[in-house]
């Protein structure tokens, strides 16, 4: 999958529920199940240019919704600062103490 | 602050993003400035009752959002996770070790 499409999953995962059905219905065929535009078009009963026009609104839909709400990249921050704390609690070259320590300010400082 | 105000004020910080300019001024000086519904109509040079129904629609609006996204939900559920593994990590009964490995364990199941 390329990554301009896993990027759309990820947007439909976030913000889906913001579209309508229909729209949604189509994005996660084209997105999620790899339907081709044809295929959608038959199966929702329209054109497939109707489908591609669907297809690119909801696409700037979900893109304006990031933009503006951002929770995509806010969890990408919280992943590698969880990352860090792991990196840092794994670490047993370290005394055990400061570790346990360290862990505890780096969590007080997860942005949440 | 009532607790109702408390979570617009949440939802304001949120999804405020998405509200019109004129809205989210509105909401921001209801919400976050105090300011009285006439103070906002005199600021603004809207009737009173203009300032009520707008500030009446962005609510709609940001309820709507947290219905459908569910994102404060959200942070709170990894707000009280990342509690109780701050919990953990300050428990100096058990042995170290166990308290990382644990740790690691709960920190890998944040549902981020």
């Amino acid at each position: 999958m390329s990554e301009k499409n896993m990027r759309y999953c990820l947007l439909l995962d976030f913000y889906g529920e913001v579209l309508s059905d229909n729209q949604r219905e189509m994005m996660d065929l084209y997105y999620n199940e790899d339907f081709s535009l044809s295929e959608i078009a038959d199966e929702i009963g329209i054109t497939r240019q109707g489908v591609r026009d669907a297809v690119r609104r909801a696409e700037e839909s979900l893109d304006s919704l990031e933009e503006k709400l951002g929770m995509i990249a806010r969890f990408d921050r919280l992943r590698v600062q969880r990352a860090e704390i792991a990196v840092l609690l794994s670490d047993d070259s370290r005394p055990r103490d400061a570790v346990i320590r360290e862990a505890l300010q780096k969590l007080e400082m997860l942005e949440i």
